[in-house]
């Protein structure tokens, strides 16, 4: 079955969708919220003010939208890196230091995943959902000794969170170094030794660049 | 030296004072945030409209005031039930317990908490400050093995908040549980081997009720 290539209008209104979308990730990475008026929004992102309505009810659909697709995003620019990784517990600690260094890489996705932290942790979709098969994987494996899967998610989400915090809080902050560390502490976390996780956070890191994306 | 008792009229200065920091922890706990009419903020302590800038100077000056102190009470509580243990590590992971208890047992403290996560991690004052030096008294006395404090203290920290989002997502959470087991994970994090960080977290919990505090 061959599929139509989308007509004009389907790639001005995808276009348009998608500049909503960036113009909210942006706005939402720099206050933390979505709180300013429609207008501002399509101001932003350069489409009329009535094309708003053809695409999103309100702003908190598009806010929903907005932060699903960078998590999304993140998500699978992770899996991609990663797909060669046959240790569970190195793509665990892999992912938690590329997704530390992000402060220092991609400064508005990081402030994206920090403003979002309960997002991260129940939606099924994005960072969490990725993060909690990557440990669920690693307990199936053997590598990771825990309890309750969703508490685990928990620390190690809620420990990332914050490491990134303390990184965007001063623009001297090591932030590899804290990345690295925050990963060591969540191997131990869920039981493997300090040699050992501290092996796992010298590896070198995939090189591949982050993709050119809006944020 | 005698210390004269305070006059009428500066025990009613301090009643106004106290109602209003009360007033905003309850409003705080319950919005996460104090985007709400100064008159709203009066009506609720129930005090004169008038008698809230002869305390504050801004609604965002009371706020850091009602934030400092909900969690300077909580952390001043812990000490005093802590006092007599003398394991530095037993310290860090019963007061992790007993905080995210809150979530049952004083549901507006641990929603001021929750919302403060920033305020957690860098305030000099209030809970970190005392995590930071029960964390940096387990590192000194050997029996946590960690890099930089301020990382064990943003992952310990982070991990609490997570995992107290979690129980209070869900009315039927196993809160005591999800507690026990995070302050488990942050001892293993530390270096504690699985079985100390069990036999820890398994040991019986001071007694005392909560103060009778506002929230």
């Amino acid at each position: 079955m061959s599929e139509q290539p989308p007509s004009r209008g389907e790639r001005r209104k995808l276009r348009t969708r998608t500049a909503l979308i960036e113009a909210a990730q942006e706005i939402y990475a720099e206050r933390g919220d979505l709180e300013v008026s429609i207008h501002q929004i399509t101001e932003v992102a350069d489409v009329g003010f009535g094309s708003f309505y053809n695409h999103f009810t309100s702003k908190a659909e598009l806010l929903d939208a907005a932060i699903a697709e960078a998590l999304e995003s993140h998500a699978a620019w992770l899996e991609r890196l990663l797909s060669d990784v046959d240790d569970p517990a190195e793509v665990v600690a892999t992912s938690m230091r590329l997704t530390g260094r992000l402060v220092r890489t991609r400064p508005r996705m990081a402030r994206v995943l920090m403003n979002s932290p309960g997002t991260m942790l129940d939606a099924p979709y994005g960072h969490a959902a990725h993060a909690r098969r990557d440990i669920e994987a690693a307990i199936a494996s053997g590598r990771f000794a825990t309890e309750d899967v969703r508490v685990a998610l928990a620390c190690a989400a809620g420990s990332l969170i914050a490491s990134m915090h303390l990184s965007s809080a001063d623009p001297a902050a090591p932030v590899d170094a804290i990345a690295d560390q925050t990963a060591r502490n969540v191997l131990q976390m869920f039981g493997l030794d300090a040699a050992e996780a501290g092996r796992i956070v010298a590896l070198p890191l995939p090189t591949e660049e982050p993709p050119a994306a809006s944020i």
